[in-house]
């Protein structure tokens, strides 16, 4: 049996997306910068896209940006906000690294102070941190990067109560959204956010396409230039079978919404209980019974004599999951993460990550196999 | 009848690229960072790929970098080279936007002196000119940026010369490629460049893919930051279908190179013809009988009632061209290429581009609707 729980480093594509992808494949070539009809019925199809994305987080058209990815967007903000006059970043230890390191290149240039929120003892933003950060900064021109969800542990954070900090002490909010959008509803209207980012992977699009929300009210430069495209925001030409992925992925995700929300948190709460059963000594790293990511379940085991194989050991059992990030997950102690929150970093700790397509079955099986490693009958 | 002449803009994709992509969207949606065994059958994919690239151009894996296209490739060239040390760039009025543009942004800010080398009467870069430039700015750390062809007019670089005069000069070399990689071959070892690039869809392969060639005696850093993809050269999940799609493209390109390059330099060679034939008073703006890429032929139209309108009249005939780039398309005068050249601006001038798709029979179509529209018999 091959059991696939990595879903926050990326998840299978959707047949109706890839549905989607093949006929512009096959038929729409052209290249939408072009003024004639092969270039028209291109630009048609990404704007049709673009009204479409924009129409599920409300937000207008011309604020949806197209981008090679989340990370890529995420560099757009923090980069160009340099030219916004920013010269205070406050952001958090467990950013993804698509923020934390480029934050600290930017430090590291001097072109900005860097500041770094507190978490409290579940893992979640302490906003009164947040809070005194913004006031002791209030000679300095601030963006504000805080993620939506965190991608390893799952805690959310609660993007309207950082907005109104971010409105009263006139900050820039840029929120890291990879791993929540068309996971959950966005009204970017009433969150009131400068900046959210979107990678398609994330909810069964396809790999190298994401997309910038930037508020109207802010006016950013690009990284990418040398074209019009994106009404000059991002040069090159446009990904048009990523972006009609993206789009169909959307549509799927937003359309099936509530069941998808409902089936994956079912998953979570049944293997939080196995696991509980099963191994009386387990721990759970943030806070999977709160204001949790659903498709995230944190697990610290207990030690063994395979703490240094235990991922290995899973993905002998053919059940793949994993030990932080995608981009650190070749170890089990390096989670910047973890280390970040304070966890027990002497004991293994494995992601387990769900999506739609992950069954019931899978979780009894993964339980089997866990009982196996730790000997427990 | 449907006639694509636009084929320097983009070109459709290959059914053997669409039939490369569809069972990796199927089958391997693993992220290339994660250990398990999905993250590593992906992983492989790419690997292969960077490979059978490198190959083709006589580079080594290490030397290849995966990114969103040939503009992000420049762009990456171009604002990094400053860390290399560069603070002169040498250019041509007649690069693609991406370069010349992103030149100009840089010299606006401070960072680069920018120089621009003379073109002959035939549109070809001034040799004398160059080196005149490196002699002259022997004082700084120059980073020379030349295209191998150019993508309005056709005129070809002698790669091998640019980099010998660059090696003399101790100044690094730079060349958009993206109008050859794939239509002609590459052997970057003989060549000694420093830095080409390379856009998938312009032949046959997917748009937002592409790479760039960063020779192993150089090191610069990414400006996409955030994660270790591409040996910490661009953050970010690989995009797997494009970077599968621009492979196979690219093998197909050099499977079948020779049978290509003689259809379609048969295609140009027969349109030059007929169009000589046809309309006496027509010229050409490049050197389309000599040194000039077979895929391109840029044509100055006589004086008629329909200047403005020539564009839209064979996009009503149902056939594609364009009036430069396509980023420039939407207007017959805009062309920054044939200004540069010196190009008689008040006569209209269309670029048309051919493919491995074009057939003869298409020519004459075309013929046949010039002929209406100049109403010649």
């Amino acid at each position: 049996m091959r059991v696939y729980l990595d879903n926050a480093a990326t998840t299978a594509m959707d047949q109706e997306v890839i549905e989607a992808i093949i006929p512009v494949m096959q038929n729409d070539f052209g290249n939408p910068s072009s003024i004639h009809s092969f270039g028209r019925s291109a630009r048609s199809i990404i704007e049709k896209s673009r009204k479409q994305v924009a129409n599920y987080i409300n937000a207008t058209p011309a604020e949806i940006f197209f981008t090679g990815g989340g990370t890529e967007a995420d560099n757009m903000v923090l980069r160009n906000s340099i030219e916004l006059g920013v010269n205070h970043i406050i952001t958090s230890p467990t950013e993804h690294h698509a923020v934390i390191d480029t934050s600290q290149i930017l430090e590291k240039k001097g072109e900005i102070k860097l500041s770094l929120v507190k978490h409290d003892s579940k893992g979640y933003v302490d906003l009164s941190s947040l809070e005194e950060l913004l006031e002791s900064n209030k000679d300095k021109k601030t963006l504000v990067s805080l993620m939506h969800a965190n991608n390893e542990i799952g805690n959310k954070l609660s993007l309207k109560k950082v907005a109104e900090l971010c409105k009263k002490y006139k900050a820039y909010f840029h929120s890291d959204t990879v791993q929540t959008m068309s996971h959950y509803e966005f009204d970017v209207r009433d969150l009131d956010v400068d900046f959210i980012t979107c990678s398609a992977h994330k909810f069964h699009g396809p790999k190298g396409v994401g997309f910038l929300f930037i508020n109207q009210n802010v006016q950013i430069k690009p990284i990418i230039t040398g074209g019009a495209q994106e009404r000059n925001m991002r040069a090159g030409t446009e990904n048009i079978i990523g972006i009609v992925g993206l789009t169909k992925a959307m549509e799927v995700a937003y359309r099936d919404l509530a069941e998808h929300q409902n089936h994956i948190q079912g998953i979570k709460t049944y293997m939080i209980e196995l696991l509980e059963k099963t191994i009386p000594s387990v721990s759970f790293n943030g806070d999977p019974k709160g204001d949790s990511l659903y498709t995230v379940l944190n697990v610290t085991f207990p030690n063994s004599e395979m703490d240094e194989m235990l991922l290995y050991n899973f993905d002998i059992e053919g059940i793949a999951v994993s030990g932080g990030s995608a981009c650190s997950s070749g170890s089990n102690v390096g989670s910047h993460v973890l280390k970040s929150i304070g966890t027990d970093m002497t004991k293994p700790a494995l992601r387990f990550s769900f999506s739609k397509y992950t069954t019931k079955k899978e979780i009894d099986y993964t339980i089997g196999v866990i009982k196996e490693l730790f000997s427990i009958n």
